[in-house]
């Protein structure tokens, strides 16, 4: 434990390329599923160290293979997809990119998620276990993952026959910064982020000139009576002391001004920690969307699609116990329990596919002073930009090497000598 | 008057090419605005009759001027545009457009609104009256307006010289296919089309994560009440015995399906024939909308825009009286009285604009056994198609002699020798 | 009609008791059913008259039929319940009653609709037509009907023998004071009062704790919903060019503070002028409420319980002819044409049941300079008191005046010799 | 620990007269603050016992000092009144009540949340510990409590001097039979009942002739808009990981079918475990009370009335730590771990009045094969009664001999020689 500390506080491998490297990835954010570029400046980095790399697994997905001797084999991931948000951080390398998106709308693309920083991270770390190959032994696989923000890049990945094209690893280990005091690395076991669905919804209705509301079935008032009501299922439904939330992440209905439309699509999201929990909402949302088209007096089924699945995130006791005191060792101070959080991952599907355990962690990346201020006026919420803001932007420099020894540290509680 | 019905019954006028240049419009409907290729039609078949052709008015504008002599001058306006609507008809020359709609997604155009008819039945009009020149003398304008949907094509005429353009008329006149038995002529005096405004409302709210809805202050939920208090305000706030239409044309929010959007945007389409009734809905809607962004805490404004204002359409009664024994003459039994109809139009503008009194009139297109059935069983709401359904489409055969031959017989209400 | 005029101008009848009899039953008001004190009064006053008297007719209903000789037989009927409102009027002879109201609750008690005019102008005209038998041939028949308010005192005569213990009239007579220049006379032919329900509604749910809704089923929330979509209804099924009143006249949900109740019980207020329209709106009510009882889980079926039917009153055309020039000669610029009014009245079963021809009127009652200040300000809707308010008050003098005038001017439209 | 188990198992205690106490209190409910006979007939049980009895405090409030020489002080609560419910449970002991109600209507009266077991358990054990004085030594105080269900009694108590006319207990013991296997004694230390209070909401509104809603401002539907945005408030703006319930006891408006009211009343019942999640649902209560008033037009304010709050119960770990050993030894198997409960009491009013620490446990009271089937079916919501339902009965054998024991076991923990 000492050594690895030792070892991280005084490596001698070169990172200065990662500020420009992450600032690139930055500046071109790419959505889920067209990776394309944002692969190749992997790819170009990787080259730089001795590892196997295979590339195009499940998409844009590439693993880099690091032997070195005997020894258990530990797999890091990081993921590098983007967000169709229109970047407002004013950085010098702030995104301006636009392009089409999930809805064949011109939106922006944005690394509203921090994804640039868990990549560079995981480079970074593979730059010094690549370096000292002295202090461990074993096998280190660093896994990057393509879109992870539509729930779909790990299965891709496993899809495309991950398991049979890398060692089977021993653990596997992962992390996403997040709000909170830059730097400091948070760790738990059990849950730790939710499980998640994503539903897609179409309403029927009957459309109908504008001026002849008695002519149509009015899709749009089905669709907001139905946005109500699923708060009531949240509000009435779930005993207070579970957990679950329903969000509407898009309506549209209609396409002008003076036509009653068709039909009506919602897109809902939904989480839970608890199956039981899960099963007993979605009963609901169906119970509650089909009565909703009765009362409108529909005769047509409205549909529901699934999809976006998050598995939960659940951390093994042992790894917990494995890790920590590594963590706490290198972070001192800044090694802190985690508490659980509400966003969801497909982090889980990987080990779940090799059938190990696994260690998911969170790093803040929120400016220290801007942090501490908000924590001592109690308006965290009004003034910490979280994910998927489009002004959410880790502290460059804090939360670079917090990430970088971090992600390192973990495979080094199981693969230092 | 008998002159004028033996005339139309016997005219030796060519019609045989109505039936190629409607369903060749039909199968090419272009969107408001966008008219070119139906323009150009129009314009190649004004070529064949002796008149002045005035292209390119207020955009795809066109005024055809018939001089025969003295005497007065009346004007009988069509339109020709289209919808963003997917056709369902079925038939061989069903369109099969797909183009980009008012909101930038691909839709499909389609003419459910009959304007194909309108334009192909005047220029009927125009070819009956070439031809017999020598039952009338005045001057004949056959006006042919573009962008009718979006409520813009009459005021763009105008705002482009119509009025110094044009010889001043005397009379407008013009009609509408309309569900209704097919061939049915159906006039009245007074209000008989309502007035209308569109309205653009952005509704702010604050984005986060979709787990995370503490974070956000969620503009669906928002628009989802307004939608619902829409109605309320129409059932509660409007005096029972006044009319009064809101409705959603369109609801969009958000872009994702994790992400609560930053927004979410309505457009209304509101109606009414009574100006006290729509200022006071106007300051009903202004104030729901408002106080709901303060229900959910949101401190930003929402924001109004007001277009596709339609005013009202209130048949003068002299106009009335001087043209509704011609088409009882002329339809006999089909020339019936008109009910009030919720839809708005354009075509006032026109006379408004001249200063001259004005008729508008409504043709049934139903085919007649459909009609009959229908009303027989009481099901006319579940069985016919009506206007703006992409399923809509005039009986070709009555319904194009009805509407040519009723708009030759209100010209020559006035014009007749 | 001159004649008719210079007598009503003339009369020899005393009517000095008037105010202090008003004054009295304004006093002591008494709820529907229970007018036993009121039926006194009237009973004692009619001893006054030479007539025949017939009280406890259906409850507290009375017949005064007074014979003069050969000729027609018109009937006029006046109503005299109170309604459970606490007065605000501040006059000196207030009702400060208190009363069990129809949920068993105390309540005020309160004319607030007027019936304590009505009686007291019919009974003036008694006196005026009794005095002057000289002038009147036929049968006049006074008719004081009690439990207006509840839609149920017509019938419950009519059940109790009406039809056979009174001459069949050859007319029947009636009217209403309310909001308009104190004074004016206002007639029309044809649907002047809408047709109406009400309907009482039991919302199933299920009992729980007030903290653990999650083993609830909440009804209020149930009724909360139901209560916006029936405005969904108004808005939105209802042809826009149609008339449709549906209001919710009272909502009751639980019974203490921390326990979540097992039903919520509503009563609707229904007004329609079109039995196709009340068909649909009540079709759609009761899939409204159905399906809103399966959006919240609930198996156990809600219930639906009709009452308070009032029928359309739709003046005959001939009784207008003969009554209105009469009302001319008599009122001259004060005698003017009704427009429809929402309210509903049970007045025409009585007619229905008789099978002859009817004419109600209204007569207007606020003060004259408040009226023409509101009218004049565009101030009417928040400056007059309407009835069931409770500072609505009958101007004393000039609508005692009217209203009694009114009467007999109607029966001698047809009693006159 | 030993010696307890063995009194309690062997005690010579005569509780024979508990079943026939108890059906007499299930018998004869009264009302918080109306407890006169129920206060009266604990009184006379408590002469048979050699004790101190301070009657009337804070109204039906009554305190028993056991003194027993030196030593600690320990008090036990216990709490007596009923509930505004119409008993359904059909045993011949079951309430047949009629009182007027909080609202002055007339509503059955029921023991529906077990204070009638309560008390009887706490009069078995005074029966105990006064039998076997040679067991203890220190001071017992029996308190019984009136009007716990209005949240009132324990302050009413405070109010009128309890700290001076008893001695200071070193530790506060109560308990509450729920929903759980009969005879388990369900402790844990921590928050395990939440804060409440309950707020009273008026409603503004214009009342008029149901026909006329434009002539009104609908309070139903304002009251209706917040109902269901109340829901809102808890899915949108309350972190999904905190817990927080709003529900609405009782929504009133309306007093007769045809009148649209002028005003309309809500009691809501809101429960917490933290006071910074409090502070945000009040304030987003009253915003969207507020913001729904200004949607609906209304220009005079809301109300809001606060009352029947509950402190949390924080159970003290030292107290817990002293007692669950001696519940273990005394209960085996059937001493098991509580969890936290949505429900609320005043019970900690008393110790915090005191300033001593205090435990408050659960035994559960569903009959054994009722429960073991209900939870191996998955069942539980559906078949088992809970507190405040009209069936909920506790199985009367092994729960009043496990509330007896634990009573005297929780005291004995601390008094035992």
């Amino acid at each position: 434990m000492n050594d690895i500390t030792h070892l991280l506080n005084h490596h001698t491998a070169d990172l200065g390329w990662q500020r420009a490297f992450y600032e690139d990835l930055h500046e071109h954010p790419e959505l889920s599923g067209h990776e394309q570029e944002t692969a190749g400046r992997i790819l170009q980095k990787l080259a730089d160290f001795d590892c196997e790399v295979i590339p195009h697994i499940g998409g844009h997905g590439i693993v880099a293979v690091f032997r070195n001797g005997d020894g258990p084999c530990a797999l890091f991931r990081a993921d590098f997809d983007a967000l169709p948000i229109r970047e407002e951080t004013g950085v010098p390398f702030a995104s301006t990119q636009i392009r089409p998106g999930p809805d064949g709308n011109p939106t922006g693309v944005m690394h509203a998620c921090g994804h640039d920083m868990h990549t560079t991270a995981l480079l970074g770390a593979c730059a010094i276990l690549d370096t000292h190959r002295e202090a461990w032994s074993g096998t280190f696989i660093a896994l990057f993952q393509p879109a992870e923000e539509t729930g779909t890049g790990a299965n891709a990945m496993i899809a495309d026959g991950l398991l049979h094209r890398v060692p089977r690893p021993d653990v596997c280990l992962g992390q996403h910064v997040m709000p909170g005091r830059a730097g400091e690395v948070q760790t738990m076991p059990g849950a730790q982020f939710a499980a998640c669905d994503s539903i897609r919804i179409t309403i029927p209705g009957r459309s109908a000139h504008g001026s002849m509301p008695h002519n149509a079935i009015d899709p749009t008032f089905t669709a907001a009576m139905i946005v109500i009501r699923l708060q009531g299922i949240v509000g009435r439904e779930v005993n207070p002391n579970d957990f679950a939330v329903v969000s509407v992440g898009t309506l549209r209905a209609g396409s002008t001004n003076n036509i009653i439309p068709d039909s009506a699509a919602l897109v809902l999201n939904c989480r839970f920690y608890d199956v039981t929990v899960q099963r007993r909402i979605y009963a609901a949302i169906k119970r509650v969307v089909e009565a909703e088209c009765l009362a409108s007096g529909i005769e047509e089924l409205p549909t529901f699609e699934f999809f976006g699945h998050g598995e939960l995130i659940d951390n093994d006791t042992g790894v917990f116990r494995t890790v920590r005191p590594v963590l706490d060792s290198v972070f001192g101070a800044a090694s802190v329990d985690a508490t659980r959080t509400t966003v969801s991952e497909d982090f889980a599907n990987i080990p779940r596919a090799f059938g190990v355990p696994y260690l998911y962690w969170v790093v803040g990346c929120t400016p220290q002073g801007l942090w501490d201020r908000a924590v001592a006026e109690n308006r965290v919420k009004e003034d910490v930009p979280v994910n998927h803001m489009n002004t959410f932007l880790p502290e460059y420099g804090t939360t670079v090497e917090a990430t970088t020894k971090a992600a390192a540290a973990g495979v080094l509680a199981y693969l230092s000598r």
